[in-house]
């Protein structure tokens, strides 16, 4: 069954994108390589709660590392417990996406790590400078920033930003299970998974879900590949609410691309539930059913569902090992410190 | 000057307890032994989510350990943004406290353990049952109790707090450099900071905050070392509403304990501002100062406190590497799935 399976992969291999793997070095622009030290820099910013409004959302509040990089809430909670209006996207191989957000609306993972600072329902500070003067109140920061960036005025929001991207262009996953079938390994992956492979091709899941994070054909960075979801009418839009919101409208107010999202990556797709643009819907499986009619027009058997799901758990993992970062004290004071009355 | 200082330590030494490093492992009752896979299941539980109320907070969202065990806030935030009435205490060396909490209401840090979980401005579960139902819910914790406590029923909140606990004990921060001069390294202590310990036992500072913790005499385990806070009256007391809650009068309904408290750790006190049991005192500095007329009926100059706050700061650290822990999934689906509407 599997040398079948094989087979006919082989023989659908012309008519889909070619599998592949996840590079090992996720890409990086030309302003911003890769250093040991700005890695170490982004980590403790990645993780420090100290520039939210009240000293509890850090970056990993909504993108837990220790999990799928995301929160497993149906929409994030920032600060004072407000609530945002879509799903945590996950930070793991956040890296191969052209644009970020769910519209699209930032053209890098540095501009990307600038908005939840000052989204009043994430980490709610006034504003960048606000965010920026906590760093620069931080000695041991501000050492780092000096020694990685240099410069005039080393502590700047753009080099917290490249910081913060730097480190996150590491919380990559090659390896998977998947990877290691497509590098050879035909151990890799069950019988089960590999008729999911098959299937995932053949009802034209890879159609959009391409390449070697499954989120579109190679795009020069900044441009986003964009799909309408849902594309065909369902139940499930009145049921899930799918087009309750504009998607990508909202940031260009073309009509065209109302209800337009990026494709996102179903790297680790096993460990973000729940599901879609706004978080409602609770399964994996329940999201492939909801994928086929919406996308493909078309209705999958429990089986399909199934095999599905199955090889997309062969999408997850591995996980770099991190150490937990020690933040920089600042000794006898507190850097974040809200007014905090007891509630009533 | 330092072996004149020395000299007179020395001298001091009958009237004080003798300054004593801390040890390398913290003591444990006899039906929790440490072990290593006990103390990697009491990590991960440590550091997951899931089991709030919303998904969002963690042991570690208000004992962080990334930086001094705490918050850095007045009184921590807990889910859906609410606060609670007292400063969070710094986990670190928790382990070396006879009894928890400020009003030291739990005798073991396995009867701490139980306490945030329910608490509803915490972590804001509705029963305790709740919490180990979401825990059995996980087969990656399901299958570390059954190895680590084995018998009928090994996923139980006892076994968890057991295991949280475990891994408590391994939050110690001996070898600070107060703890290598006393253990024979004369250079470990600044002159600045040799004087403030003089001035530390002099004042009478350690009448109270003695022993290797700083936090009293060795107690049996479930009986505290209490004392009024503050134990004269000064300014201060309205100034920061010192006596505006009851303190382990809550517990006991004994009017002799209105206004005790545990005698707190002053290991990492530099790291934990704000402070005092409603953390309405911004820094060390300002702390130090209102110790002195509040316990000791005493003004201290400002060298003095510079001094005293010099040697406080020899009680940071080092705190031991950890890597972040895999928190075990639920592939396909959240365990934690509160219901998340966008703020409005």
């Amino acid at each position: 069954m599997r040398h079948l399976t094989i087979l006919l992969l082989g023989l659908l291999s012309p008519l889909v994108a070619a599998w592949e793997a996840l590079p090992e070095q996720a890409p990086y622009p030309a302003d911003n390589p890769p250093g040991a030290a700005k890695i170490e820099l982004g980590k403790q910013l990645f993780f420090d709660p100290r520039f939210s409004a009240t000293g509890t959302v850090s970056c990993n509040s909504c993108h837990n590392l220790m999990a799928g990089g995301d929160d497993s809430r149906q929409t994030s909670m920032g600060v004072h417990g407000l609530t945002g209006p879509r799903n945590a996207p996950t930070v793991w191989n956040a890296a191969f996406h052209s644009v970020q957000f769910w519209d699209g609306r930032a053209k890098t993972l540095e501009d990307q790590a600038k908005g939840p600072v000052v989204a009043h329902v994430e980490m709610g500070m006034s504003d960048l400078d606000a965010a920026i003067a906590r760093v620069r109140d931080i000695p041991g920061y501000v050492s780092q920033f000096e020694a990685v960036f240099g410069g005039e005025q080393p502590v700047s929001i753009d080099n917290a930003a490249k910081a913060v991207a730097a480190f996150e262009r590491t919380l990559i996953t090659p390896n998977s299970p998947y990877d290691r079938y497509v590098n050879g390994d035909q151990s890799a992956l069950s019988e089960q998974q590999l008729r999911g492979m098959q299937s995932f091709a053949e009802l034209g899941c890879v159609a959009c879900h391409r390449g070697p994070a499954f989120n579109g054909p190679l795009m020069p960075g900044g441009v986003g590949f964009f799909i309408s979801f849902p594309f065909h009418d369902s139940p499930y839009v009145e049921q899930y609410g799918l087009r309750d919101e504009p998607g990508r409208f909202a940031v260009t107010q073309d009509e065209a691309d109302r209800h337009k999202y990026r494709v996102p990556t179903l790297r680790n797709i096993a460990l973000t539930a729940p599901y879609f643009h706004n978080g409602r819907v609770k399964t994996l499986d329940e999201a492939v059913r909801v994928m086929a009619p919406s996308q493909l027009h078309k209705q999958l058997s429990d089986t399909q569902v199934a095999d599905v799901v199955a090889f997309l758990n062969a999408l997850t993992g591995p996980f770099p090992a991190l150490t937990l970062p020690r933040l920089p004290p600042t000794p006898g004071r507190s850097v974040a410190d809200p007014e905090s009355p007891a509630t009533p």
